[in-house]
């Protein structure tokens, strides 16, 4: 465990604050983000796409002049599923936005189920073909790609992974050295299998990302808690990503519409590195 | 596989005809549903607590005269987390409903996870001693108890167990011959470990619910979809459920305040019918 009062080892995403929802959140400039997280002594920031748009080279000077690090970039398009036709060229922008900003890591999330087929088998294998293709492209640029297993209820349409185990399992398809696996507990803090995959993803972890699930989730996408308000066992999912050789950035991301999203960014952020000091 | 034109494998869950939800769905006294089955020539009927009250040993009856079985009643009260004070009491109450009833199996939906703990592993071992404890007024009673795993959307709150893995290691910590688990394809379709877990159930699978998962979920309790119209594999499931033995009744139970209970109850049950034939 590294000391409780360093923040070093915490980035922000940028959702947590409550952009990710027209009309809802800050609505603060990148800027504005930056400055706040440097002033708390985060060690670094992960950016949506949406909000770089042009000017990832220079938001990406900006962090680091501020003395943090991009420790991601959100996310591909979706590889599989109904929304992936010509998939390739916006997979491929995002893996270069990212080498614009500097962020070692790009995280996929996978997209859903591919049209005409049942079931996840054919699905998985059409995305390994396709983090393959991507890999290499990614590999040319220097960056990292992160396969993120989302919890079950998003099968369908936005994801064909669900565990850390499956994501390896792809990764074993792939191949390449720079495809790893995020691990969001949100979406894996349930699985009994968990510290036993984390062990397995050892060298593979390239994305640890922190929130709590609530207790009487309400919602999908936009319920999420801050760390210490749910039932996750958020130390004990920790230990396991540090245990397995993690050494990353842990990652705030509080999809939040119904509590935090409400509140004044800065209350969100000096929470974050509360409880990320007390209960993480 | 059965044949196709036969539906004496087919039971109902009256939730697919809309009780569930207050004001919606069609409303139908028990007798109704139990002829509108039984002009159809399903096998079976599986009820829930609040449509039987005291009335449970006549509906039974009527059920039977109409050339049918009680293929089961849903469910216990919580055994663990919030809800879960005074469980026993509750518990025991719906396995002597379902003994009254003459269904052969009771479902036990978990109940989340303990106040005061984090994660899974306090509140499982917590549910192997309640179970056990109910097992042996439910063997008294000649009721069987199924243990159903929920997708983890429903951690928290709902479940403490999420697939047919960790149901049967509940079953191995309870060791008792009338505890077997609950498959329901909109809680465990996404899983990839289901075939091998199923083959490990062999003589423990004490029921298999049908739906199906749509490919755009928007509710976590009350968006189902009818067989055919999502992206499970069912033929798949259903072949490794039957292939590990199980010759029980197969039950739809579409929770579906968006479509079907938005029809008349005899549309939804003319659709059961035939996409049962059809894609199952």
């Amino acid at each position: 465990m590294r000391e409780f009062t360093d923040l070093s080892a915490l980035a922000l995403n940028t959702a947590t604050l409550g952009h990710n929802l027209e009309g809802q959140g800050a609505g603060w400039p990148p800027e504005r983000v930056i400055d706040a997280c440097a002033e708390r002594g985060f060690g670094g920031i992960v950016f949506w796409r949406r909000e770089v748009g042009n000017r990832a080279a220079e938001l990406g000077e900006r962090v680091r002049a501020a003395g943090m690090t991009v420790a991601g970039l959100c996310r591909t398009p979706y590889l599989t599923g109904r929304d992936s036709e010509g998939w390739s060229d916006g997979a491929r922008a995002s893996v270069d936005m990212a080498a614009a900003l500097g962020a070692e890591v790009l995280t996929i999330v996978t997209g859903g189920t591919q049209p005409g087929t049942k079931g996840l088998a054919d699905t998985q294998k059409v995305l390994a073909g396709r983090v393959a293709d991507l890999a290499v492209h990614a590999a040319e640029a220097g960056v990292k790609l992160a396969l993120e297993p989302l919890n079950p209820m998003f099968g369908g349409n936005r994801t064909c992974i669900f565990t850390v185990a499956e994501a390896l399992e792809i990764c074993d398809l792939v191949g390449a050295p720079n495809v790893g696996v995020a691990v969001d507990v949100y979406h894996v803090w349930w699985d009994s299998a968990l510290t036993r995959s984390l062990e397995r993803a050892r060298g593979r972890i390239l994305g640890f990302h922190l929130c709590d699930w609530l207790e009487d989730t309400r919602d999908m996408l936009l319920d999420r808690g801050m760390m210490g308000d749910g039932v996750a066992d958020l130390r004990a999912i920790r230990a396991a990503v540090e245990g397995a050789g993690y050494r990353g950035p842990c990652e705030v991301e509080v999809f939040s519409a119904r509590d935090w999203w409400l509140r004044p960014p800065d209350e969100a952020l000096d929470a974050a590195a509360d409880r990320f000091r007390r209960v993480c």
